[in-house]
């Protein structure tokens, strides 16, 4: 039986991106199999690499465009148009025009920053003729409820006086009346997802403004300013659309682009890694592999709570396919994952090392421990065999 | 199908004992797959532990005695009966009566440590009746050739005025007359076979007294003295006997001792994993293993010369039986014991962590490792069961 092995891991942080530890595993399989078939499916959050690792899976590619950037100088940016079959589907990652590492360290001020950029990739997109749109979000530099990308696609912010609003979340305080009259049409049509960290709130304590202010720059007087714009924004969104942001999971993401994109672009928000799930048409992949093969920095108690592994390995065991995860770190409950999916884990690491060593030496240790697994995993084969 | 598990591992040096190792290593198993068998073959080298091992593994007894011990004087020590088949057989282990550890610091004078205390111990297994003895070599204290365990037995070394030599390899250079007259009739009749390291010659550049002289306190100038007196003793037993002790492998092996057995007690030498897998009936085991897991500390390029899991594996492999090995270090080069029968291998390490972390947790994170092995291979058999 040729084995077909399906890869669909996260990146290691500070140490490997998805598409270096998909490469590693990869080779390490073919190593201890020289026969097995490899499908690769890395699982990116909506954040930085989003888009490479989902043009790089299915074999599309990668525009390099300039858009306005999160202070308002013009950013070197892209997106992706995927390959294979969905080859009229966009991919953004909001972080490539609005991410907080495009926001020099001295003018890290969201009450300023504009999510401007993104709307203008979604232009882009559009200009293509794409059928629809995932929008990645995650990393953000910005804190404007998706205002300036609302305003790049057509809609007008208007202040008490009828003048346009400047950029920046501080300026939705001022927010009098919205007009959407000037939007692009093609969004109608166009099916726009976004993934989002479900638990990301648009206002209130457990807000975008609240929680995520502060790294973005914001003193507490702004953050307070902030939230007051946020608010304001939401109550004209919902007196000019009817739509009540204030509930929604995700809204929050991204310094509220999330909730700018469902009043703006009609799209709909999803848990990050099950939309990513199907745009990588998962399931599609599910069908043809006998094995699934994982991997994070950590595995621990924390995994089956949304991270990558468990989320892999529910789906996968739930069509009665084995998941196995590797991990730099095999941690306190990791245990647990067993009840989550996950058939057998193992470590990266060989012997005693630092952790300094064990991030150097991440891509050999993870080839090798793969290899190493899979070496394992053929013992088993061959007394079945008997 | 119903796994049977061979576990036949080493001990871990500074850290777990051969029997904690096994012990260990079937908890792992059975945590895994609970209706798995296990059968147990610890791998001992003739040094201390060897006894407690075999006697554990065969469900035998040991005896509790005292004996005179490397300085004279008497000293708790034991002796083993193994159980099952082999319950004819004695164990001993030369440390036991003649080691290193029983002689104090400040005694450490290899001119007159004596190996008395083993005879002592043949004879006690001789009153029991057996049929045949296994002795093991290793982390002796002496150096007199086996002189002392050849007076216990009847011989006589006597000097040029007919009087019994005086205990210690010192003596041996004044050695005139061997008389075999007195000593115990019950050795020929009684199979003797004695556990050694192959490469430990008598005599020479490369022979006992100069290789490991030092180790037991010798001074250079006793380590001349050591040197001329093993030559004397071999000349006289070549004289009495006709045996040539001088290119015997492991005639060298504890002081010497390994030639006091063949000149005066008939023994045979083995090189000693050999001879360990003779008692332990490895063969009989394997005919009844559907796996076999081995340990050792470190795993790497030295693991094919001599050591245990490439001992282990070799033997597995030739009747067509995988062997997974486990260990604290998977060094380099270990993928050389590829081509010596291991199948596959994993680190007990599952983290980052320090040496010593490595050792304090020994027992815990070998069991684990082994249940993750096992888990990993179930896998495997998983897979070919579709």
């Amino acid at each position: 039986m040729t084995l077909t092995v399906l890869i669909a891991p996260s990146g290691f942080k500070e140490s490997l991106s998805v598409d270096e530890v998909t490469r590693a595993i990869a080779k390490g399989v073919r190593k201890a199999i020289p026969d097995a078939k490899t499908l690769s499916a890395p699982m990116v959050d909506g954040g930085e690499g989003t888009t490479r690792a989902l043009i790089h899976a299915t074999g599309g590619r990668i525009i390099q465009t300039r858009v306005t950037g999160p202070v308002g100088d013009q950013v070197d940016s892209f997106w992706g148009l995927m390959g294979g079959e969905g080859s009229r589907t966009a991919v953004i990652e909001m972080a490539a025009a609005a991410g907080l590492s495009l926001v020099p360290r001295d003018r890290r001020d969201p009450t300023l920053t504009t999510s401007r950029g993104v709307g203008e990739l979604m232009l882009q997109a559009l200009d293509q003729g794409v059928e629809r749109i995932l929008i990645g979000c995650g990393d953000s530099g910005i804190n404007d409820g998706g205002a300036g990308m609302a305003q790049a696609l057509g809609a007008r912010l208007l202040d008490a006086k009828g003048d346009d609003l400047p950029a920046g979340g501080g300026a939705l305080a001022r927010l009098a009346k919205i007009d959407l009259g000037g939007l692009d049409p093609r969004l109608t049509h166009t099916q726009i997802d976004v993934a989002v960290n479900w638990h990301n709130m648009l206002l209130g304590q457990k807000g975008v403004a609240r929680v995520f202010g502060p790294q973005k720059g914001a003193t507490p007087q702004q953050v307070d300013q902030l939230e007051q714009g946020l608010d304001c924004y939401a109550a004209h969104i919902r007196t000019e659309t009817g739509i009540d942001l204030a509930p929604m999971q995700g809204a929050g993401a991204s310094g509220g682009l999330g909730a700018g994109l469902i009043a703006f672009a009609g799209a709909k928000l999803h848990p990050r890694f099950d939309i990513m799930l199907q745009y990588l048409d998962f399931d599609r992949l599910l069908d043809q592999a006998d094995l699934i093969i994982t991997a994070e920095g950590s595995l621990d108690g924390q995994s089956p709570y949304g991270k990558v592994p468990c989320e892999v390995a529910r789906r996968a065991a739930a069509r009665g396919i084995p998941t196995i995860a590797l991990a730099g770190t095999i941690g306190k409950g990791a245990r647990q994952t067993y009840d989550h999916g996950i058939a057998a884990f193992t470590s990266i690491v060989k012997r005693p090392c630092s952790l300094e060593e064990a991030i150097e030496k991440g891509e050999k240790l993870l080839r090798r421990a793969t290899e190493d697994a899979m070496r394992m995993m053929q013992v088993g084969r061959r007394l079945a065999a008997h």
